[in-house]
């Protein structure tokens, strides 16, 4: 078994090469020619494209195996045969396609190399306030996006920092149109962020949606990037969000801004992704009556209808921002007139930073149990890939971006499955152990970082670490309101009525603490610290014992990652076992900061007798 | 009467020619002649110098009036007469002199051009990693301090940051050298900060104070600066202190590593600077044991008498950290035989960042109430200035600078006096109003901020507005430890010790909540909300009291600006304005904070039914 230190770790049996190959038909013959020699295979590979899909059909007959489908459809099949080979399972039957047509990648890299919550090394694609080009890297970085099935990218942060706003035109357009140009053996197009005020830094008076000034500069520039990306999947925007400009800034609606800039993508098949993460970043503390959680629905939900066909908006999972535990945003379960796609983060922003262990692909499940995958068109996520030799800096975080090449292919998650397949090719020696602890490890950081769905009780700017109070009186929106009797924020009827945004059984069971699931009671209730649970503890019992608890977990995931050594690559296991010693700290520092805050707030002590700093 | 704008701001009548001459004496009669022809007095200044002294004497002799004294005097008995004369005062009996031989400014410039902790533009000295030599802006920032009397200056930021260390040697040092030609003529002398482990960075494999290539490397150093510049006053060093290299890092003891500095010092009559602000800001929050506020007394008590006689301790006024409220450092008032300087801080890093109005002289007061002058040898202040055309971004807080030349000088600090002296000389049309709103301002800085000398309630990092839990989980040892019953650490007998370090008189009154100045209350004890105090308010109602009266005041000291509208000039007072209006937001919003915070914690509402946001 070789490292995957600076190699392609979920498929170490493919040699290093760039494959061979104009296009995806060629690179699948290539990379099964390796992968068979690799496992051991004698027969040569054989492929049938037939077509333009992306489906594949993996034949076996006569003890000899063929992979039919499509130009980039037989890329797919290779990789997948070769995924199941690996592990030893069984080939499936009939045609493979996959459930979303578009399954997206989106970084937030910035031109100056950093990445906007990056927590493996610079950016893969930009260095110097210029595109950085590495044709090798990009080769593997688009196999391995290849290999779960992932067919767009976006390279440039949804934030657009000048000079990246300057990305769309002239000798950076044609630097990102090579990269582009490798992606496309892969199958894989791209889209690009834009700054909605992009007009005005290009000499225009306004960015005014409305303005015919302003109409033929964004038809212009998108004529000039499919000129140079004529497979451009089209731009992605975020408008009108923390101190982003938008269509507000001139008086405009959403439809407005969105329609414009979609109608100058039409002529090329271009597509308009438009994020709604907009709310109000400047809210008073003080102000009880906005909420943050509704201000996605509270916006978009009254446009349903006034979009172009060819724009899609682009939600969140949850309501408030990629916390460890948050509802299904309902917005996602509304507007039946509108293209949507779900946004998920598989950078670890507020789930330990590839530092801490947090397996995502059951965050993705709960989604999927609330919202029918069907209820959007397309689904993408924040990247958590970067220059790290291992691309994702925690080794096992690559099983996130796995994970979600796989739910975007088949449209639902299973966390056991995606997680064994991704091991067993990786560690093979160790992969039933670590698909126990990627399986355990999102329930341990929840323990002792979120009580309860309560969120944001982080580190204000960097999102490590507890500080409780951290954005409390803060402008963010995202306020508990412990005092010394309760915490949290009613959420219902008799609150800020955001349960309303709900289907009337949703809102039912979400409004009701009895009914409520215990992960997100504090999300929607304020409750007494006394409140008595569904098993009979106190809310502040839970509370400790979830941090109590949720720490020696952390030492237990340790102990258990001690007990691979020897059965994983001797770099690979210091490296976690470094990322474990932070983590167990990390969470002795939330078991500790959290007790204490509610301890010093309740007076109620630890009814084990367990030490709480006061 | 001209805008202060891009002057030398309280001495409004000097034109902004550069004084003509190659000394003091020459420049003390080319100011005399502008100033005189500003005041409109006719005869022609008479200037005898005669020695070396900085002392001076004003004669007025039928009528003539002649400035007699040293060589240096002159000039300081020539800014002072105009700035009498300006203020219709009468002179002075007898020789005037300073009381303290060095009188400094320490900068913290960085190379890049920030200044830490600066709030009034760029540096003055560095840009884009190199000296910024503007001589013109030399000249006027020279005469400034040298007309308050101030004679020494450190550039650059006691954090030396690379590109920094190398400001002792080199292209740099020559480029910093034509700065000390400038300030020389002005009678003001250079120091520098250095790194103490600038041996390593240049190439040693030590910078162990004890190795004999480290003692001939800092001999070097000091004999290259000195020839460079002859009247180095010598070098400033903070040393392990806030993740800085020092002796400890090589096993080595302070009195080791300053006593190597001073003796590579020494053959140029240079004096060893060394700061005392040593703690372990690794704490632990959970550590109730280490406190602070004991930390320098602790380290440097027990060295007294073992160093060399051109070392000298720097102490900041206060046991912690240039917070609102602290009680005067124990350090300051012991160790007879070690040589110390009195460290002050204009820059308004805790008290408002020269955006709330905080007139600083009575905090020195309150220092030479408990020490007197002659504990000390020396004098300095971190700078307030940087390239904002008024020197200190807040043109009020220019006085912070006056009032410190003139404590410098005097040995005392004298509030009004000084207040009155810098308004009549910049604005005086609205003297009178002006040195009302300085000598209230502190008062209503420190009501709606810091409650009962408890400080560190600022938000990390900036420093600027609340947060009360800011600091309570970090690692810099900042305490409140509130929680729904009390608040304070008890640092008296019963608690950390801290009040044993000073005399038994001092640590009698500190250790008694009864007969500790109710300023200093939460900074010495714990206390229950609802112990009474002296007039019979609980505690807690005086917290609620001061925030509201802070805020009120705040809009107040607003309120009086306004009314001077038409009494200074149009562009002053628009910038003043906008910087009360930033006050008065500021002010509410830590009443609103710092209220909620204690409400949430006691759950006792205003006595006065006040409005307290839960």
């Amino acid at each position: 078994m070789t490292s995957p230190a600076g190699a392609f770790a979920w498929l170490p049996y493919l040699p290093m090469d760039i494959p061979r190959g104009g296009s995806a038909s060629e690179i699948a013959g290539s990379e099964l020619r390796a992968g068979f020699q690799a496992l051991g295979i004698a027969e040569e590979p054989r492929i049938r494209p037939e077509g333009s899909s992306e489906s594949y059909e993996l034949v076996r007959k006569d003890g000899v195996i063929t992979v039919r489908g499509g130009r980039q459809g037989v890329l797919y099949g290779a990789y997948r045969l070769l995924a199941l080979l690996a592990c030893g399972r069984s080939l499936p039957e009939g045609v493979q396609k996959p459930f979303y047509p578009l399954r997206m990648l989106n970084h937030w890299d910035n031109m100056d190399g950093g990445v906007e919550r990056g927590y493996a090394g610079h950016s893969l694609f930009f260095r110097n306030n210029r595109v950085f080009f590495d044709p090798l890297r990009i080769h593997r970085y688009a196999r391995m996006l290849s290999s779960v099935g992932i067919n767009a990218v976006s390279l440039n942060n949804v934030n657009v920092i000048p000079p990246m706003d300057l990305l769309v035109t002239g000798e950076a357009l044609a630097e990102a149109s090579k990269i582009a140009d490798i992606l496309r053996l892969y199958g894989i197009r791209m889209l690009l962020t834009v700054d909605f005020s992009l007009p005005v830094r290009m000499g225009l008076a306004t960015a005014d949606p409305l303005n015919a000034e302003v109409i033929r500069f964004w038809a212009d520039r998108a004529e000039e990037v499919c000129k140079v990306i004529p497979d451009l999947v089209g731009f992605l925007v975020k408008a009108d969000s923390e101190h982003r400009p938008g269509p507000f800034t001139y008086g405009r609606s959403h439809d407005e801004g969105a329609n414009m800039l979609a109608r100058a993508l039409k002529p090329y098949g271009g597509m308009l992704f438009w994020r709604c993460f907009v709310y109000n970043c400047r809210q008073d503390w003080r102000d009880s009556t906005t909420d943050r959680p509704r201000a996605a629905y509270d916006h978009y939900a009254p446009l349903d209808g006034r979009f172009d066909e060819n724009v899609v908006l682009q939600i969140k999972n949850g309501p408030l921002d990629f916390q460890v535990r948050e509802p299904v945003s309902p917005l996602l379960l509304s507007m039946p007139h509108t293209r949507k796609a779900l946004e998920l983060q598989l950078a670890q922003e507020y789930t330990g930073q590839q530092i801490d262990l947090f397996y995502l692909a059951g965050q993705w499940q709960d989604v999927f149990e609330v919202m029918s995958p069907e209820k959007v068109s397309c689904i993408s996520a924040v990247s958590n890939l970067g220059s790290s030799p291992n691309w994702t800096g925690h080794d096992l975080a690559q099983a996130n971006l796995y994970a979600y090449g796989r739910t975007a292919w088949t449209g639902r998650s299973d966390p056991r499955a995606y997680a064994e397949e991704w091991a067993e090719q990786t560690f093979p020696s160790a992969a039933g152990k670590i698909t126990k602890l990627l399986l355990a490890s999102p329930g341990v950081y929840e323990k002792y970082a979120a009580p309860l769905g309560l969120g944001f009780m982080v580190n204000p700017s960097n999102h490590y670490g507890p500080s409780p109070d951290g954005y409390e009186y803060a402008r963010w929106g995202t306020y508990h309101r412990a005092d010394r009797d309760a915490v949290g924020v009613d959420r219902g009827k008799s609150g800020t009525g955001f349960t309303a945004q709900y289907s009337a059984d949703l809102a039912e069971i979400y409004g009701d603490p009895k009914r409520c699931p215990d992960k997100l009671l504090l999300f929607f209730h304020r409750l007494k610290y006394g409140h008595v649970m569904a098993d009979g503890r106190t809310l502040l019992q839970r509370i400790y014992d979830d941090h109590f608890e949720g720490a020696e977990e952390a030492e237990s995931l340790r102990e258990q990652w001690r007990a691979l050594h020897g059965l994983v690559p001797e770099d690979v296991y210091d490296r976690v076992l470094a990322r474990f010693d932070m983590q167990v700290s990390n969470a002795k520092e939330w078991r500790d900061v959290i007790n204490s805050f509610f301890f010093r707030f309740s007076g109620v002590p630890d009814e084990k007798g367990r030490k709480i700093w006061n």
